[in-house]
C-alpha cells in the first residue's frame, strides 16, 4: 500500500510531528510500517528529528484475553484520563492481523466514543512479517506520538501471543485485566503473563457480578503475595473496575501516578527505560544476524534436513549448530 | 587444568562411557567443559559416538534458594531412588562457582552419603565464561550420563539467577522447593520461576513447623489454581516433605511416575524434548553469531559510545543497532 503514497521530506514528516499534526502523524507512522527500504532508511531520519522530543509520556501496556472487555475498558479508561485533560495515543498489536486485514479494519470501528475525541489519536498496529518486525515498528510509532506531544501512550495486546513480552519492555506500566470467576477464563492467558503485571483489573466488576469480582480480588491479591517483588521493590496490585459503569477509573489512575512516584524516587523508572532501550538495540542486532544467517541459501538448502537429524537424535544439536555456521560462513 | 591432562581418542571416550566406566565420563565431562578448540572437536565426536545410547533417562530439574535445604533434599531424595535400584546422575549449576573454585570444591563434599553411593555419580558443573557455555556444557555432560547409563538426572540451580530457565529448557520434569512461612523466603527466587514449576514441594515439613507447611501447601496450591496450566494440561502439584525425616519422598516419585505417563500419554514428552533440541540449536547458532558480532574490532570499538548514545536519546536504538551492523559488514 505504501509504495503508491506521496513521501514527504524527513524535514516535512518531522516538523508536522513536532506540531501535533495528526495527518502527518498518521503518515509517518505508515512510513515506519514499510517493509520498503528506502522508507525504513526515511523513517530512521524522521525519528531522529524529533528524538529530542520524546520519552515524556507515561507508557501504560494493556493486555487481557478477547472478551475481558478490554475494548469498554480502554475507551472508559482513555475517556476519563481525556476528562482530565491528558492527550491520549492508542497503539493495539493484534497479532491476527498479521494474517488478515480483518481485525485491523474491525480495530478501527471498534472505541466509538474515542476515536472521535479530539485528545485521543488511534492507531492499530501494522501488519508485519514477524513478531520482532511488529514489535520493532510499535516501539518506533510510540516515539513517533511522543514527539506530537502525546502525555499518555497505551499499548494494547491480546494476551494469548507471544508479543506481551515484547510489550512489557517496552512500557513503564503493564496492566492485565481479568474477570471474576477466578480459574476458567484463565485458560487464554500464557503462561508468565501475570508474573509481568504491575496491576490486574478485575473488570466488568458491576451488577450481579460485584461480589464474585471481589472475591477474585482477593485471591488475585493472596496469590501475588506469594510471588516476589520485581526488583523495583514494587507489589503488584489487585482492583476491581466497571468500564461499562465507569467504576474503579480514578482509583486505578491514582495507582498508576503512585506506581511512577515509586519507581521515579528509585531512580528505578528511568533506569528500566534505559535498560529497555539498550535491550532493543541488542535485539535489533540479533535479529538482523539471525535473518542474514537463516535468508542465506546455504542454510535454507539444508535447514530441515538438519532438524530433522536433530529430532531423530542422529547428531548432537550443538553439533549441527556448529555444521550450519561453517556452511554459513 | 584440562590442556595438562592426557586425552584419549573419540573410541575410547566413547567406549568406556557406553560401558559405564566412571573414569571415563568424568574424563570426557572435563574435555566438554574444556575451553579449547580442539577439545571442543573432540568432544563432538564423542558425543556423536554416542548419541544413540542417550535419551532414555527421566530428567529432573530440582531449584530453590539457599537455605531450602537442597542438598539434603537430594542427598536423601537420590537416596531413596538408588533403593529402588536406580542409577542416578547429579549435575549441579552454581553461577557462582564461575568467580570462584570454592564451591565446587564445596559441592564435592556437599553431599556425603550419595557421594559414597556407587548408583550415585555426582558432577558439580563446569565453570565457563557465559551463562550460554555452562548450560550448553550441562546439556552435553547429561546427554554423556545418560549414555553412561544413569536413568535419572538431577539437574540443580540456585533459583536466584538466570539459569534456571535453560535448565527448564533441557529437563523433562522441574521442581521447585519452597519452605514454609510463604512470603519472605520468597525474596531471594527470581520472578518466573514458579510459573515454569511442575512441582512444588515445600520441604523442611517436620518438627514445629508441619502445620506451617501444611498452610504453605494450601496457599501455593490455591495461587497455582490461578495460573494457566501448561500446555501439555499438567496443573503443577503441591508437596510436603521432610528430607531430614525422609518424608514425603515415596509420595514425590509417584507424582513425578504419574506426570511422566501423562506426558507420554499425550505425546508431549517427545515433543517437548524435540522443541527443547531444536530450540538448543538454534540457541546455539544464536550465541555463535552473537559472539561473532560483538567479538569483532569494528563493534568493540564503538559500542560503548553507541550505548551512551542510545541511553542519553541522541540516537533511536534501532538506527544505532543499523549503525552497528555496518560497521560490522
Amino acid at each position: 500500500m505504501a509504495n503508491f503514497k506521496k513521501r514527504f521530506t524527513a524535514d516535512a514528516y518531522a516538523e508536522g510531528i513536532l506540531q501535533g499534526d495528526r495527518i502527518m502523524l498518521s503518515r509517518a507512522i505508515t512510513l515506519v510500517e514499510s517493509a520498503l527500504r528506502e522508507d525504513a532508511l526515511l523513517s530512521e531520519q524522521v525519528l531522529e528529528k524529533v528524538m529530542h522530543a520524546t520519552g515524556k509520556s507515561l507508557r501504560i501496556g494493556i493486555t487481557g484475553v478477547p472478551g475481558v472487555g478490554k475494548s469498554t475498558f480502554i475507551e472508559a479508561f482513555g475517556t476519563y484520563l481525556t476528562g482530565l485533560g491528558k492527550k491520549l495515543a492508542v497503539l493495539a498489536i493484534d497479532p491476527s492481523s498479521q494474517r488478515s486485514q480483518g481485525s485491523i479494519l474491525g480495530d478501527k470501528t471498534r472505541m466509538e466514543e474515542l476515536s472521535h475525541n479530539p485528545a485521543a489519536y488511534i492507531r492499530p498496529s501494522a501488519t508485519g512479517s514477524s513478531l520482532g518486525g511488529v514489535t520493532t515498528k510499535t516501539r518506533e510509532s510510540m516515539l513517533l506520538c511522543e514527539a506530537a506531544g502525546f502525555d499518555i501512550i497505551f499499548i494494547e495486546t491480546v494476551g494469548v501471543g507471544q508479543s506481551e513480552t515484547a510489550v512489557h519492555g517496552m512500557v513503564d506500566f503493564f496492566l492485565l485485566l481479568m474477570l471474576a470467576g477466578a480459574g476458567d477464563e484463565l485458560q487464554g492467558i500464557k503462561k508468565g503473563i501475570m508474573e509481568m503485571a504491575d496491576a490486574i483489573v478485575i473488570n466488568k466488576a458491576d451488577g450481579d457480578n460485584i461480589q464474585l469480582a471481589s472475591n477474585a480480588k482477593i485471591a488475585y491479591e493472596n496469590a501475588l503475595h506469594l510471588f516476589p517483588p520485581s526488583d523495583s521493590g514494587w507489589y503488584p496490585k489487585v482492583l476491581t473496575a466497571s468500564a461499562l459503569k465507569n467504576e474503579g477509573l480514578t482509583h486505578l489512575w491514582e495507582l498508576i501516578l503512585n506506581f511512577e512516584k515509586h519507581m521515579k524516587a528509585r531512580g528505578q523508572f528511568e533506569k528500566n527505560r534505559n535498560e529497555q532501550n539498550l535491550k532493543w538495540m541488542k535485539e535489533t542486532i540479533r535479529h538482523q544476524l539471525e535473518k542474514l544467517f537463516y535468508d542465506a541459501d546455504a542454510v535454507k538448502r539444508v535447514l530441515a534436513a538438519k532438524e530433522t537429524e536433530v529430532i531423530e537424535r542422529k547428531v548432537p544439536a550443538n553439533v549441527a549448530a556448529r555444521q550450519l555456521l561453517d556452511l554459513f560462513f
